[in-house]
């Protein structure tokens, strides 16, 4: 039996995804402050009475769009990770990491620095950024200690925020020796 | 030759001071996207109209009013350095400029993740954070060279950022300890 057409449109479980995406496509674009749903119904391609029928307001789609962009950051972090087989290789892709073009692209930026303004402000996005460090951690401790992790962690976001936010061009060798003097002291039986 | 009252606080220097002052306050407080003149104009205590006698448009006033931002944070950095005398002093003023209140007050961070959301977005902007970051690197280079200081200043950045946006208490020899690391290999003859 074929549903009539309003029906599967309604029920299509991609329609939803769809316009998580579209959320965090216009979010780059525009920011949250032009992030309005009849915008991202646009992007999505999606009448805006689906944004209501799926979300239950703005924000918790805002919310959702935001924990799946820093699941995807952190993923990719992980496959850098999981791919390296020695320390060697394990900082080579750090470095590539930071020079990878996702983490400079303007969109990814505004996306990053939204997240944490709304972290600054509000005790939920903070939870998400939270978990966000510790998968990042997580992904480094593959094959460093904890603590060598932690510092890791901190500087691959300095050093992004700053590659992106600088007027310069950064030498890629420069990243190597910081990543390697941060690292230089790791050891998995540390304290 | 006693002024007229209107043209006396027309030409009030201290009006255009707390116009930018008060512009960082309302930002601090609800973001870009909520900074509105009217807003801006009564946490300043002056008329509306004050505002676009003082500045051409809001973009103008908002711009002044993070270069004022970056100039306060970077002058906070370069008094943290040339108080150290040694070493020793200035590694231990970085980790007390991590943990000062100022940086992780909420306020603080959202003027900064919202500068940067600009910066991500607007080449304008990113000669504004530019700028911060060369005046903070050559507060660095007050004990260290200056290889060492763009990654210390890379790692301040980031452990800033994570000690603010994390739900756990950080322990302050962490922070001490990823300072030294970082400057285990500074040298000022260094290439």
């Amino acid at each position: 039996m074929a549903p009539e057409p309003a029906r599967r449109r309604r029920y299509d479980p991609e329609r939803r995804d769809r316009i998580i995406d579209a959320c965090l496509q216009v979010i780059g674009e525009v920011g949250v402050a032009g992030a309005s749903t009849r915008r991202i119904a646009a992007a999505a391609d999606v009448p805006l009475g689906s944004i209501t029928y799926h979300f239950a307001d703005v924000d918790a789609l805002l919310r959702e769009a935001f924990e799946r962009f820093a699941r995807r950051v952190s993923d990719s972090f992980e496959e850098y990770m999981a791919r390296a087989t020695t320390v060697e290789e394990a900082r080579q892709a750090v470095v590539d990491m930071i020079t990878a073009d996702p983490l400079v692209d303007p969109r990814e930026l505004v996306l990053t620095h939204e997240l944490y303004t709304l972290a600054a402000r509000e005790p939920a996005y903070r939870e998400l950024t939270h978990a966000w460090m510790a998968r990042s951690r997580h992904a480094f401790e593959r094959h460093f200690d904890p603590a060598t992790a932690r510092v890791l962690d901190a500087l691959v976001e300095g050093l992004t925020i700053h590659a992106a936010l600088d007027t310069e061009p950064r030498d890629p060798r420069d990243l190597a020796r910081a990543v390697e003097v941060v690292t230089s002291t790791a050891s998995p039986t540390r304290d």
